[in-house]
């Protein structure tokens, strides 16, 4: 489903290679961390089943995962996926030496390949149902939920993240009250979040990104929960621009700030914000309207994708696992290691 | 000059009636509280200028004073003007008693609206630039300001408000770079700020409004100067929705966070920001992009058009007599018994 189109048309596209799987993924056809992570996990098969020979697979493949894997920095689920499919070739490769001639050799790498990321999708689904779940117990009759960017079942493959605990609390008949951030300069918040939880029945409002703060003032919002694009080991997370500042202003209203993000979020890698690197963006996605520009010629203009928030503003990490909570040196690791 | 069409082009209107200049302040044709409140001084003159006899005039005033008054709720220029002009319209009345039937007391009255329109404009011209004096006394070769919205030239008579350091700066040869936050949902931040700034050879970077608290954390704002809509007598600032949350943000990096704004905007009546009536606009322009709609049909908006900033979050209120500091209380109380 290309997501640029959204609202105003839902249009499919069949994916015929690698290529064009790249492309979906740089201009944001596909978006939202699990989402990007799957569109990798089958652009791997997509190689496979191009190929016409096991070894021809092999280079492919391997030309593959340095494309998609590049093809957004911020995200780590798409290195999560990716590197998923290079153990699935490594597994095949062994069991298929000396087959490499072998027609059947190359329908078996495709056929583990398709199954892992098939399995990445169901995985998703049921982890994002666990991460509803976790969230839902955050919920109450009535509660307001303010929400940025989009980490709902169209960045996802299920309930999405953050929106999963409101899914949650729906299907149990539980109401709550959604304020959906614009979320410039894309407008996913507006685009993207409005139209999902309105097509599923749930009561939503949109505001510009700047007037999150001014609601906090009014009591307007019970607590914040927004999605993940990357979660170093301290706690600290990359996600979309804007929620740094959401967070900064949660704090000064002593309002609750929550992450929702399943394990294939979280980077053990990195010990802290510092080493999440934060896509920039072209600036015409700031300036542009329908192709018409509305900033003068002479200006520059900075637009940074994400921005990170300190661990130490984070009230908890919604997880498939349960709520993690401060301090997360201890809680994140111990998830981590859990999980792996 | 129509604000509306800037930066792609610049049109100029002439404004025949009362009724048009409303239209024009209501739809932000004209925008920006000192502008506003000339656009309410010289409505009134129009007024009389269209009226056919003295009585006439009187009466049309009395209406005019209504209409234009109300056109817009937050800013207290807009009322401030009006006042100015009914205090005219009073001296006019009692020094034109039994002339009510003279072509030359109307003409007397004309007159005497005309010069205090003038008078406002040319008294703007001056506040402006005092204010750009006071304010310059808080930057440095290559210091870089944080705005929002714009309280430039283009939204008063002259360096404008919030710019007007910067224009002071730049004359002196002292080299500013200005982010603009584009200022949604009107992008006066991106269409007319950048604009103005870049037409003065001045340093000028758009950015999205929910990317100032990560620059901040990037360190890459020094201080932060926005323009008010109204001043309450203990500090507590309406501006442009979006500026609560920048004051919030730059509260907890420890950046100076400064309102720009002549006595005109001062509200004594008013003893906190509770009292300041907040205007809410149309959900179409948070929706709508060149006409087309960018949000699901279902999804409710909420615009409120500004916010409020307590008093304790300003570092200093920049004005044509100095920089107010805390406690505002007394410092803003002092600053209005002097100008009164």
């Amino acid at each position: 489903m290309d997501q640029r189109r959204l609202p105003s048309e839902v249009v499919f596209h069949n994916v015929a290679s690698v290529e064009e799987m790249e492309t979906y993924i740089k201009v944001l056809a596909v978006r939202g961390a699990p989402a990007i992570g799957l569109a990798g996990g089958y652009g791997m098969f997509i190689a496979a089943r191009n190929a016409n020979t096991l070894i021809q697979a092999y280079k492919d493949l391997e030309i593959a995962a340095v494309r998609l894997g590049n093809a957004r920095p911020t995200a780590v689920n798409l290195k999560w996926a990716i590197t998923r499919q290079q153990a699935v070739i490594e597994d095949a490769r062994s069991q298929l030496i000396n087959k490499s001639e072998n027609e059947e050799g190359l329908q078996i790498l495709r056929n583990a390949l398709q199954k892992e990321a098939d399995n990445m999708l169901q995985e998703d689904m049921d982890l994002c149902r666990r991460i509803g779940e976790a969230g839902f117990s955050l919920l109450r009759d009535g509660s307001t939920v303010l929400t940025h960017c989009n980490a709902g079942g169209i960045a996802t493959s299920g309930y999405g993240t953050a929106l999963a605990p409101v899914y949650v609390a729906h299907e149990k008949g539980v109401h709550i009250c959604v304020y959906a951030d614009e979320t410039r300069p894309l407008l996913q918040g507006m685009r993207l979040t409005a139209w999902e939880l309105a097509a599923n029945g749930i009561d939503v409002t949109i505001i510009c990104d700047s007037a999150a703060p001014f609601l906090m003032s009014q009591k307007k919002i019970d607590l914040v929960i927004v999605g993940a694009d990357r979660i170093a080991s301290n706690g600290d997370t990359a996600n979309k621009i804007g929620t740094y500042g959401l967070a900064v202003a949660a704090k000064a209203h002593g309002i609750p700030f929550y992450i929702a993000a399943p394990y294939s979020t979280f980077d053990p890698h990195i010990t802290d914000g510092s080493g999440i690197p934060i896509e920039e963006r072209g600036a015409e996605e700031v300036t542009n309207f329908l192709e018409k520009r509305f900033a003068p010629e002479k200006a520059m203009v900075y637009n940074p994708a994400f921005d990170v928030t300190p661990g130490e503003l984070i009230s908890g990490i919604i997880t498939e696992a349960g709520i993690l909570r401060p301090p997360y040196s201890q809680s994140v690791k111990a998830f981590i290691v859990n999980r792996s």
